[in-house]
């Protein structure tokens, strides 16, 4: 750990405007330019890396980035390669593409390059990801977990990610999938984090090297806080099974607003200017 | 009023189960057996009132009701025939259909019929509703509101149900029509009353006068209770735009749990017996 502050995080819930005034990535390269550097594209999590990379390649060119860089890291033995690590020293920002989060766990975690990833952005560097480029930001992941909207009981599955936020577990597209219910199932079995739902081209924007979040894009960033819940019964239940969660803390924020990590409260807007 | 206690209510959260186990209609008909007399089975809501009557009436046959009879009123004239209101006083419960619960409010509602019902529940007659028969049961209701499963802003449009529960709202097909954010938002409206989002297949059986429920049927029903909420900026907020709320206590009930309408918790499994 050095004394400075970690960088920026862009957890963006999937689907972020691409044609329109595309808020959210314009919010990023803006950010990106308080740095020194190539943005780095992360195309580990998708199958068709050239036509996703390149897409967001030319965004933000057109958004004024000044140099972009695709990374094409689809094996463990490539996050060894001396080339890849040299980069990371170039980048003032990575972005993690979507896809499949397990490939970024399972071809990344714990390599050289996540490794060299992870202390570059300790230094500052900024990190940006959408869908499952959002999922893997928190230490708890949810690898997948079907929704009642589709008449299928929830069967959660759990893993690890990348850490960058602690105590935080991440859903993205969070209302146009229906996911509210297995990110409460997901808070059931850990109720000491706090789950974060993101609707789809909306973002959650980690500011301060992660005291607080602000909200950006079109929808809203559901949060549910099990660290004062009165009862959960998910230790008698099966897997399929329904649980009983109650007492849980609800926040629905828009555009705008912020959200302290670590008192777990809104920070009210007339307030700000004293903090 | 009289001093005995108001009937149970059977609110189901629509798509209840017809031809397995069916629990809720099941556990209905089973409660119709404590009182004499005819089940009635109210098609306002529907625009096909003999087949969903007709196949409520085998159902409930099937599951040993002695009389069922259809009670087809289709318009204000026929709720004030007095054909219809002698037929109240000879009823053990009432059943309403699903379809649009816009029809019943203006069929039903103010009409010497509906003033006839919530006599004759007051005194005990059993009401049960599915899906718009459901809905209409809270004295606020959700007439309609879009989701952003569907890629649309939240235009929600509230009316007045028939009261029988007092502070409360009820969604129905909750997490089967992914209505989390609809739900929120009357309560964004309306911070005083609860949320009561109940799942397809899934029914919340309100005992002993309103004082409290139990849930039963497959899924879950989700409590959102604003009255002690922190923050909410409705007010500020075109039709359109996305709200924040904060602060909201959430409950999420699988079957057999009992939730306390007055003390808005859930009553501990363990204490039932004290009380």
């Amino acid at each position: 750990m050095t004394n400075k502050v970690s960088g920026d995080l862009f957890i963006i819930g999937g689907n972020e405007d691409k044609d329109g005034d595309m808020e959210i990535l314009s919010t990023f390269i803006k950010d990106t330019k308080t740095r020194e550097g190539t943005i780095g594209i992360l195309t580990t999590p998708t199958g068709y890396p050239d036509e996703v990379g390149g897409e967001y390649r030319d965004i933000f060119m057109k958004l004024g980035a000044q140099k972009v860089e695709l990374l094409h890291i689809d094996t463990r033995p490539k996050a060894e390669e001396s080339v890849f690590l040299e980069k990371i020293h170039t980048l003032s920002a990575l972005f993690m593409t979507g896809g499949d989060q397990n490939r970024l766990s399972s071809i990344i975690g714990g390599t050289s390059f996540f490794k060299g990833i992870q202390k570059a952005w300790n230094e500052g560097m900024i990190i940006a990801g959408t869908s499952a480029g959002a999922a893997i930001m928190s230490r708890h992941m949810i690898v997948s977990g079907k929704t009642k909207a589709n008449h299928e009981k929830s069967n959660l599955e759990m893993g690890v990610g990348f850490g960058f936020l602690e105590d935080v577990v991440i859903d993205q597209h969070f209302s146009q999938r229906a996911r509210f219910g297995r990110l409460l199932h997901a808070i059931a079995q850990n109720p000491q984090i706090i789950g974060v739902g993101i609707d789809e081209n909306t973002a959650v924007w980690v500011r301060e090297g992660g005291r607080y979040f602000e909200v950006i894009g079109e929808h809203s960033v559901t949060v549910i806080d099990g660290c004062k819940l009165s009862f959960v019964d998910i230790a008698e239940k099966a897997e399929s099974e329904e649980v009983t969660i109650t007492g849980v803390q609800l926040h629905s924020l828009a555009k705008g607003y912020r959200f302290d990590l670590e008192t777990r409260q809104l920070i009210m807007k007339e307030k700000r200017t004293t903090r």
